[in-house]
């Protein structure tokens, strides 16, 4: 009985003698009437709530940024769209679908295009799926001091989106003998282009119209775009307006400057594009102060680019010892999974960290495991290390790598 | 293939001999440069996509009233919180959670009271589930002109919901022996208030404070409601901020002389609280126009407060021949379901409907099924017929019922 345990702690109820209590304000006059159409907003008490700038790296390229989600508020896996991150690489573009058109070409047997209503009217699929920049956690490879978990992992969000498979598009087109990558060109001020493997684009790659519902937000590229599951955020190429087929990559600035990895013995490594198991605890998570000793349940979020989530570890000693978590269902392939442990505090300062496992049996690596076999040096994309939150004797929680 | 197959359809994307395309504007200039912090809104051109009050029946009593989801142009199965149906009594209440109190009492061992902080601190789960309006559809068992599937259909949607089994609330305060029924007790002006069976209460209720990700909206109950899964919209109860214990239902106005079923003989049926199974066809629905002869594909949603959702059939002949429809996964306990079903149109008149069986067996009744074992008289609640849309050789749907 959960109930009893938690009279102990320092949150328990107030037990009351004469109930009910006073009767509140607003039961005591009409509310809001509504307006003839609405799209309603959140509470004004829940205005801090916001997606955020990094304000831990000062941007001095206003026009290739992005914004964070704020992870510690977030309840569920789905990530509200007013709240789901964004990253852009020339500000945020604003087209009318009207005027909108894809077009597919190069190593096909018929170069076609497609009006936004063309798109709509083909069979559609709806999916739940995580998207990760590939940069999430990069203040912390650098030791820079992000606070929140919003500014350490809010590069992440996830969301059921709504499309159709490329395989459709491409099958229509028709292949040409030897096509082996496609590339996806965005209608932005960055003409952001990827390369990506043919075979990747066949199995689960979508172009996408819906996200949790409805349309596309601008930011996430509205009217269109490519959504490729459990792969780093980039390449699911937003404002797209060009599908061409080739029988190599194209080796694009995105693809040899930007979003490769630096190796041990000054290599590099390229078309790294998978989003490894990952977890992190959001509450209680930085920034945060606990009350004092007792019952908390921790929570927070585990997904990965390879599968479904299927064991999150926690430890509450820094790493000595770890317990299993209860892994939320339904947890979904490439989705983010929601884990609950309960913890009883005893008032001592210590250190909590997550660790998540995929259905593939990939276990996510400390930040030595990964030191060992990458080099940490400049803005050091695709960390997945495990992730550790300090609580100290007064209850305030801090970042712990940093 | 079915890129194979749409190609001969109306919608057909246009063969292109030069590609790629001229360079749109918006790739010709930067974009939006981002805030330092906001909360994201849909595009421009879907300014027309709202929530809407019913134009249907003229409320007179303007802080009794109700807004529908635009279910037409819903994708997935998570409904928006902006565009979420809502239904109130009094107005849409204001609250703010600092001052906010639940208290249980009654036939407990210990009343108790609770503060938001004390609430949001305990171990929470999230899930899934619809709502639904008894009142939902109820226009047409009364043959009023309504159009859209906003209209006839709108007072339901979808969510992920997060808050506190009520049963561990319950448990903590302690049943007296002999208890039976839970009354729940909302903070608006109408002070809405239920009775609900206390097995039902400790199955399967939810005492919520997120929805799809966020903490409710104001009216969705912020900073919190009951949740009571598959059963009557009205008795998730809002602003929630009493729960009394009794060995009897209190046999409220809301029980008798609203939220009853009319029934033959002059009877009326009380405590009709569970939703069951129903669908309908969202694309093509009332209002829109087929471009002409070709491949569609019919989609829509199907439900039922008894369990999940195993078979669709639709119909595209006026109900004498049916055709399994694609069950969209994860079809999921008491929660919307999205089907889909391709249909090469032959461009004559014609009617189509879908009917849908839940996990229990049970099959979406005619509307001929329910007129036998109801009395269709006044405002009908509970109406799961299979509803039909017609669809005209100029390609015009309509509300095949009114």
């Amino acid at each position: 009985m959960i109930g009893a345990t938690l009279v102990a702690s320092a949150a328990a109820p107030r037990i009351v003698e004469a109930a009910p209590l006073p009767i509140p304000e607003s039961e005591q006059k009409p509310g809001r009437p509504i307006p003839p159409s609405e799209y309603g907003m959140p509470s004004k008490f829940e205005a801090s709530v916001l997606r955020r700038r990094t304000d831990v790296f000062v941007n001095r390229q206003n026009l290739s940024d992005w914004s964070m989600t704020p992870l510690q508020s977030q309840l569920g896996i789905v990530t509200p769209n007013g709240l789901f991150f964004e990253r852009h690489h020339a500000g945020v573009a604003d087209i009318d679908p009207k005027t909108h058109r894809l077009v597919i070409h190069g190593m096909v047997k018929q170069p076609l295009v497609y009006t936004m209503d063309d798109l709509m009217r083909y069979p559609s699929v709806s999916r739940f799926h995580f998207l990760e920049c590939s940069g999430n956690t990069l203040a912390d490879w650098l030791k820079v001091a992000s606070t929140t978990v919003q500014q350490t992992h809010g590069l992440l969000s996830g969301a059921q989106w709504t499309g159709i498979p490329a395989s459709w598009l491409v099958n229509e087109a028709g292949l040409q003998p030897g096509a082996k990558w496609v590339l996806f060109e965005g209608a932005d001020g960055a003409t952001h282009t990827r390369s990506i493997p043919l075979e990747k684009v066949l199995d689960d790659v979508m172009i996408v119209y819906g996200q949790n519902g409805e349309m596309l937000r601008p930011e996430q590229g509205y009217p269109l775009r490519v959504l490729i599951p459990g792969w780093e955020g980039n390449v699911s190429v937003k404002w797209l307006r060009r599908i061409k087929v080739s029988d190599q990559p194209w080796y694009f600035r995105s693809e040899t400057a930007r979003y490769t990895d630096p190796m041990p013995g000054g290599k590099w490594r390229i078309f790294s594009f998978e989003m490894e198991c990952k977890s992190v605890i959001t509450q209680p998570s930085g920034g945060m102060k606990l009350p004092g000793a007792g019952m908390y349940e921790i929570q927070g979020f585990a997904w990965s680019g390879r599968g479904r989530i299927t064991v999150v570890d926690v430890s509450v000693d820094g790493g000595k010892n770890w317990q299993e978590a209860t892994v939320e269902q339904p947890a979904m392939d490439k989705m983010l999974t929601r884990f609950r442990y309960r913890w009883n505090w005893n008032g001592n300062p210590t250190m909590i960290a997550s660790r998540a496992m995929d259905s593939t049996g990939y276990v996510q690596p400390t930040v030595d495991d990964i030191t060992k076999v990458r080099a940490i040096t400049g803005f050091v994309q695709h960390h997945n290390g495990i992730f550790p939150w300090s609580v100290a004797a007064n209850g305030e929680v801090k970042n712990a790598i940093a």
